[in-house]
């Protein structure tokens, strides 16, 4: 590389800092994970990082010891001191001059944050309103990648219609998740849930939102909705890892049931919070 | 932010390059341009600007003022010096805590890269090998985004089987474009690549191969072509800035034509040259 060049200061290629040269920035060429901690313990931890582990593998990114990942997010966490935090980390395959063609022995990136997880209790006793946006992803959603431009564009686009989630629709019509959670609809003493495919990310939040299901009595029904069918329910929700199950009382122009979170959707969040404990 | 994590150091988030902070590197939030120059000229500029103005409308990024990016381009192109340049430059939305909702009044961050582009007569002369790879890629391959995962996972394949370019086949079994270049078949006196949509790029060098087509007296079928149909053309070709013309002579095991290049991509090759001169 002769030059490179950040906002309009030519910066000689040997003072560059090598995060501009992250196959991260370039090309979104990485996966990531999020977990959170509940009480000053990490929920879920041989679960995600078995989803990163899968992420990696999926694109080919090696040589990454996920023993030494554990070790280094336990130090982070016991550094921090945040009983409830969300702990964010990525691996990207380098940094390297910019060509799609990967070299051979990149030395992967490694990086975290953590941050202090605000309760949304309002957003729990209240619900939130959602609202539809096409599925534009790609084909491999259920890789935890750094590609997130379609989910960004969609959660803003309901954050601009005082929505705080955004549901996807495939383009047979058919709702694949939320633009950060995996969504649910409950009617008739059953849940429904899209079916676990390349199209939607296996959820660690899903799993524990099926067994709680089970434990209230629920029927699971693992099949795509459609918007129609979800507008319908007797209750929806959303749920992911950040702030486990969220009720949705709107769904676009729809009020869902009274308006106010269904009665099995608050059992379900009590049932989620003895998981935790 | 309370703590960040680089490999296994634990840094002060006040001393945390803002690089790390990068929605381009979290999300892909951004897009680009790759241009080049020929003997000291910049390329179709003007287009390429355009394009990128439109990529930035397509994904929301605002503020960013056009001319001024010009003048950024211009000036690194002439500090650089070099006559035969890759220029690549993009801009992602900003550095802040992340966070899938944008904040208002983000300032996009600018880079840009000036390295030497060497010739690759060999590829021209003697043509390259191509492997076809599903499409992953997302619904809006018409914006040039830095969401390059699938891209990057195809063109990897196409190395790992001593190909040099993936020519990627949607879920209908017909031909969008290559990881990184548009694809051309020349049969009976006509050019045929796939229409303009926004599944694939609207890639400058194929208006540019269109104007020499005419030139030389093709006939133009903008039409998708199936895998088999690409495998008994008269010949083929790629189509990208970098690289301008390059004929391809073996599709997956099928040798085109001769294995040679064709003529009617000769007559191409040497039309496209006229323009950059």
């Amino acid at each position: 590389m002769q030059i490179a060049m950040i906002e309009n200061k030519i910066v000689p290629t040997e003072e560059l800092s090598p995060t501009y040269l992250d196959r991260g920035l370039y090309f979104g060429d990485g996966v990531y994970e999020a977990l959170r901690s509940y009480n000053g313990k990490i929920f879920a931890f041989d679960k995600h990082l078995q989803r990163f582990s899968s992420s990696l593998a999926a694109v080919k990114i090696t040589g990454v010891d996920i023993d030494r990942i554990r070790c280094r997010v336990q130090k982070a966490f016991d550094t921090a001191a945040i009983p409830n935090a969300l702990i964010y980390f990525h691996i990207t395959r380098g940094s390297t001059i910019r060509n799609h063609v990967w070299e051979p022995g990149l030395k992967p990136n490694f990086f975290l944050t953590i941050t202090e997880l605000p309760d949304s209790p309002q957003q729990k006793t209240k619900g939130i309103a959602v609202s539809t946006y096409p599925d534009l992803r790609w084909k491999r959603c259920n890789i935890k990648s750094l590609n997130l431009l379609p989910n960004v564009l969609a959660i803003n686009d309901a954050a601009a219609k005082g929505c705080e989630e955004a549901i996807l629709v495939n383009e047979a019509g058919l709702i694949t998740e939320g633009s950060l959670s995996a969504f649910f609809a409950i009617s008739d003493q059953k849940l429904q849930t899209a079916p676990l495919t390349s199209n939607i990310l296996p959820s660690i939040t899903r799993k524990f939102v099926i067994r709680a299901a089970k434990d209230v009595g629920l029927e699971l029904i693992e099949k795509s909705l459609t918007p129609q069918k979800a507008a319908d329910a007797d209750e929806l929700f959303v749920a992911g890892t950040t702030f486990d199950i969220v009720p949705v009382v709107k769904f676009d122009d729809k009020t869902i049931g009274n308006g106010t979170p269904g009665e099995y959707t608050k059992l379900l969040i009590n049932r989620f919070i003895s998981f935790t404990v």
